[in-house]
């Protein structure tokens, strides 16, 4: 029994031509541990959007039923010479229905259930998924579970890594974004003081009225001294930022050192003892990272990633992790869509400039069976 | 019994004037365990710099006998507000002779012994120093023990830290200054690979005069291809840059990036699983840091300074580096000075331009006695 479908490829050639386009395949038998899923909803998250379009300009590019191709700028186009003339499946997550599965008991178990998965070829009508890594959705809905992985983990992980590493508060960028939503509740639930940055009033006034305490807003005259005031109140020296380049990591970093600083009664020329801490978890902005000498020596940034978290958190935090989301998947793990759009529409030129702005609140899930 | 001497104090008014000025000053008797030091050499290193002029414009000061004063510039002048309006003794380390000791039996046990010391305050006809981090010469010279500190304890500290991180190999930046010559020197000693890289072919050919097996130029057109062989022959994936403005960490990161996706048979769209390391221990570039999103999210960078390294590395260790230090000061440690100055004459013109801009090869030592 051959299952044939549709699935979606994204392919950069070394001219700079990109073309992301559908394509009917035949999908193979899942074996031993694999099961083969129905896929019913895939979200694009920005993870997924650096591998199938990454900063191409989709403005400009030429869209017909079922294809989208692109140019390339550099020095994105030589960055990613790993990946010229590769045929590339596209999607990290989604949920689906189990339609075969392969000889394992673990496998097996799952025929016929609905899950949620990380095949890594979610943008397509099937995908062959590891059963140790698909959560049984039971009553819950494919759009609800579609995003039961990337965002609930990574934002979990926030919060088991400041909690290893002796903190009591956390500074988060671009705040307003799903995950941000669910990390504004995890840490009310868990009793973790939570500084959002966002851009937007309505920024502010969405998290506030989901019971954000702390919210600054960048785009504030002020907004530094906001920034010092509630890491002031918190002593949030520990940071997560998804927007990467340019000056948000900076920012937090100098008003960390300004409240720092302000606490101590002799003048260091090293700076304070503070130590202070960011991650990077994304690249809404491609452009540099920018540090500037302004806080002295005791800082430390990391680029952050979910999947070696997870390969050093250890089994028993992982399951603890799974666990909970599964059982909130509707509340504290809940996202919000914009748009639904098949494997075509979401390569229509309005749907895509629109998705790959990556803007707070307008995310857009896949239904690949319409 | 007043101790009376000279003294240099460095200045910063909140108008921007910068006022570097040597006082005859009365110096306290030593109390419990401190001794007091007749200063006879004391190094001017990049970390005193920072303190004694900083960014402050000393190509267009005014010197007079004994004094030179300087605009600072912004953002340099707000952002050192802690020590506006502060006079401020400068010096961390150098050797002399120490005169008169408080009660304790450390500090009456060096009286008459030339020693090694950190007092902070080195710039000077004496110093109050702690006993407990007095370094007793024996036959050494002031002028060879004047560096016994800085420099020799922070090229120990970065190999502990590579050893200690289970790394066999480290990258340096600015790899000919003192401080690099040492590192060349231990790094040998210890078996590690050590990847040098300057900006000159003299110092190419120095460092190669020396031993070193990698010196990579950042001056010539294939400094990259140069830096990915030296990476790709030692795994060399941890590094210390003193230069901290600029692209040099970025360099390295690439360079490390791309050693360890040549490696990879497929294509992640993450970057590759290999950990990179850096660390920024100086600031002889005060502008930026740029960090390019090349290498995926696998990267660490912290700032460094010596005090915390040994406030957390246990005194054993410290105990451990301090008697190589002091056993071979003259050879592994040896320290070289472009001029000697007194403390009248490093505020001349000629000379503060000169060793202000902190050139390879170009470090002044202070003899306060003349």
């Amino acid at each position: 029994m051959a299952t044939t479908g549709k699935q979606l490829f994204t392919t950069l050639d070394a001219d700079g031509t990109l073309t992301v386009e559908v394509a009917e395949v035949s999908f193979p038998d899942p074996t031993g541990n694999q099961v083969l899923v129905k896929m019913e909803a895939a979200p694009i998250n920005p993870s997924d959007l650096a591998l199938l379009f990454g900063p191409a300009d989709i403005a400009n590019a030429e869209c017909s039923p079922g294809k989208l191709i692109a140019k390339m700028p550099e020095p994105f186009l030589s960055g990613a010479k790993g990946r010229h003339g590769q045929r590339l499946p596209v999607g990290n997550e989604g949920a689906g229905t189990v339609v075969a599965a392969g000889d394992s008991e673990m496998a097996q178990a799952l025929v016929g259930q609905r899950v949620a998965c990380v095949p890594g070829t979610a943008y397509a009508q099937y995908a062959i998924a590891d059963a140790n890594l698909c959560l049984p959705l039971g009553d819950v809905s494919a759009e609800d579970g579609a995003s039961a992985f990337v965002n609930p983990m990574t934002s979990l992980a926030f919060v088991e890594c400041a909690k290893r590493d002796g903190q009591k508060a956390i500074i988060h960028a671009a705040a307003a974004s799903n995950l941000g939503q669910m990390l504004n509740r995890i840490c009310q639930e868990d009793g973790i003081d939570l500084v959002n940055i966002v851009r937007k009033q309505e920024q502010v006034d969405l998290l506030k009225s989901q019971g954000a305490k702390w919210v600054v807003n960048s785009s504030d005259g002020d907004f530094m001294k906001q920034l010092c005031a509630a890491i002031d109140a918190t002593d949030a020296f520990y940071g997560f930022d998804p927007i990467g380049g340019g000056t948000t990591t900076d920012a937090c970093f100098k008003a960390m050192e300004r409240v720092a600083v302000s606490k101590m009664s002799e003048y260091n020329r090293y700076g304070s003892n503070q130590q202070k801490q960011m991650f990077i978890y994304g690249r809404l902005d491609l452009g540099p990272t920018i540090l500037t000498p302004s806080y002295g020596f005791g800082w430390t940034l990391s680029g952050w990633l979910l999947t070696p978290f997870l390969a050093t958190a250890g089994m028993e935090t992982v399951m603890r992790m799974r666990k909970r989301v599964l059982d909130y998947l509707t509340t504290t793990f809940a996202s919000n869509y914009k748009a639904k759009v098949t494997l075509e529409e979401m390569l229509q030129k309005d749907a895509a400039v629109e998705y790959h702005a990556m803007k707070t609140g307008e995310k857009y899930l896949i239904t690949p069976w319409g």
